[in-house]
């Protein structure tokens, strides 16, 4: 009777993502009170609901959150008692971005001017505060589609991430100043910066399906090499992807000057590269030259290497935890995907 | 045998002032890690430890954590137990203050340098972000102490306290640029700003000693009624405290415009400080005069029966919860002795 086409049933992650942003909008409503709707719209605008160009685009991959949902479902849980995990780890990394953006004086995020931008430094200090509560807050939520014991764990495992994070954050900037970096540093730096989040989500995922030690392990160790994969990679696409090497992006990493693992390699090698780095400030011009350079230097190649050991080890890991069903599938996927973007 | 002098015993609360420093000492420790000796010492320089003028006047009053361990004590727990969470509200103390200093672009507390003065935006930041997170590791650690429910229940405070915290800092900030402030806007500001804290610092401490929900709701009242006390005594002392009155200092609360609970009075009466303060800036010889003509609008008397009422329902709400032994009566003068600053 209906002249309506089937339509096809939305994929478990389409499930998922509908429901982190149902979750997330939740939370943030809970800073609301009288005279608090500017407080509330800092966070909307940033989380991409709201203002210039909000949307999709503007909201990220929600990678993070994901990486919770999937483990929960992969280790056996129904994934949408999770969901209050979910949207506290997006809440600190989003968190985490509003201060970062302050810290590295960026005027841009995600193609929207930043909060601090359109707000000032004292706001957007204080909403990245209050962001950093609201995840706190979400995660003991866990107590309610879970247990309490879940969500104190749960909790903790989060602290103690977000040490790492600040940790990670104050040597990524004392870095900048110091010429001596080892590769042992760069890799420190780098654990606290992405890895520790990443770990984070999937040994919270596995906590809220209740597995046991080893497998909760297992997923740590997952999300560990996978955040030093996509570290490496993205290292690799500062330099060599396509709008780095055009020189026309103010995000090529040679111009901004930062000491990637590519970099660092190069440092190492005392060669032309090196040579040219000592002598100040790289040029637009310069940069197709110099990448060619680095990359006759056998950076290009290491780094490549460094990332394909990272992410066998995070296969390798994602195995001995033998993740179940659709998710287990979604969850490598996801994990292929995100290092094997090539530009 | 001896000719030393018989020593006279430390007093309950000198014996908790030395503990909590040790505790706050360990706790910061946890943020140590290779590469990472100026991030600690960053927050070692704002708790008074080391740096410039390093000592108790660098160290605050730590009224807080001495709340969390009196009530702790008058609640019939052993005080030792509640030192994680007497650390912890002192850590979110002291990280709200490295923000605010940033946020209110404060060159000095208690006579030093602030660490964004010393270290940058950036840096500062990021170390009170490394704070934050060492109060909630702090708090988790009861775990160890207590029980993990009590931990995790006090965790819960402490985020909802938090959420509250950056409520307060955000009307504080928009009152700024505000002409239409009522009384109840204020006691909204100061509930986040001041009373959140303290109300949570006795909350906590009953909850240390696994008190009765009562009991525990009794002392929460006292710490809430104790906090907004506290900050109306801090607005008289703003305009009528000695140094304000002479216009030398520059924190007098005249000169710097803050909206104080004498100020909102004066507003609303309408009158000559209300004329005066429309037309602009206060200057530094007008400010004993002005502080003349409000007090002779009514706004210090106003203002006391303010700090009076809620130092009533304070102590009222602490026989209620009718604390015990040497701790009860160091409570009492306490809450006493914070209210009656007169200068």
């Amino acid at each position: 009777m209906s002249n309506k086409q089937p339509s096809i049933p939305p994929s478990l992650t389409e499930q998922m993502r509908s429901a982190i942003e149902t979750e997330l909008k939740a939370r943030v409503e809970a800073s609301v009170g009288p005279g608090l709707d500017e407080f509330k719209f800092m966070m909307a605008y940033h989380l991409g609901w709201v203002g210039e160009r909000a949307g999709p685009e503007a909201q990220g991959k929600r990678i993070r959150p994901l990486l919770v949902l999937l483990t929960a479902a992969s280790a056996g849980a129904a994934w949408e008692a999770a969901l209050p995990a979910a949207a506290s780890v997006e809440l600190v990394h989003n968190f985490s971005l509003i201060h970062d953006d302050i810290e590295d004086n960026s005027p841009l995020r995600r193609g929207r001017r930043t909060v601090w931008t359109l707000w000032g430094i004292p706001q957007a200090v204080n909403t990245g505060d209050g962001m950093f509560t609201l995840a706190y807050l979400a995660m003991a939520g866990l107590a309610e589609t879970i247990s309490p014991q879940v969500a104190f764990a749960a909790n903790r495992v989060l602290f103690q991430t977000c040490l790492h994070l600040t940790q990670g954050q104050y040597l990524d900037m004392s870095y900048e100043v110091r010429d001596d970096l080892t590769l042992e540093a760069y890799w420190q730096m780098v654990g606290g910066k992405t890895a520790a989040l990443l770990s984070a989500c999937t040994q919270i995922g596995a906590l809220t399906a209740q597995a046991n030690p080893s497998v909760c392990e297992a997923y740590r160790q997952f999300g560990w090499s996978l955040g030093l994969a996509f570290q490496a990679q993205d290292d690799i696409l500062g330099i060599w992807g396509d709008t780095a090497i055009t020189g026309k992006s103010s995000e090529g990493d040679l111009i901004s000057g930062k000491k990637t693992l590519p970099v660092l390699y190069g440092l190492s090698r005392q060669g032309a590269f090196a040579r040219r780095w000592m002598e100040g400030p790289i040029l637009i011009d310069e940069v197709n030259e110099l990448a060619r350079q680095l990359e006759s230097e056998g950076a290009l190649e290491f780094t490549q290497k460094q990332a394909d050991d990272q992410i066998r080890l995070a296969l390798g890991a994602l195995d001995q935890a033998d993740p179940q069903g659709e998710a287990g599938l979604a969850l490598r996927n996801l994990a292929l995907k995100l290092v094997q973007r090539r530009r």
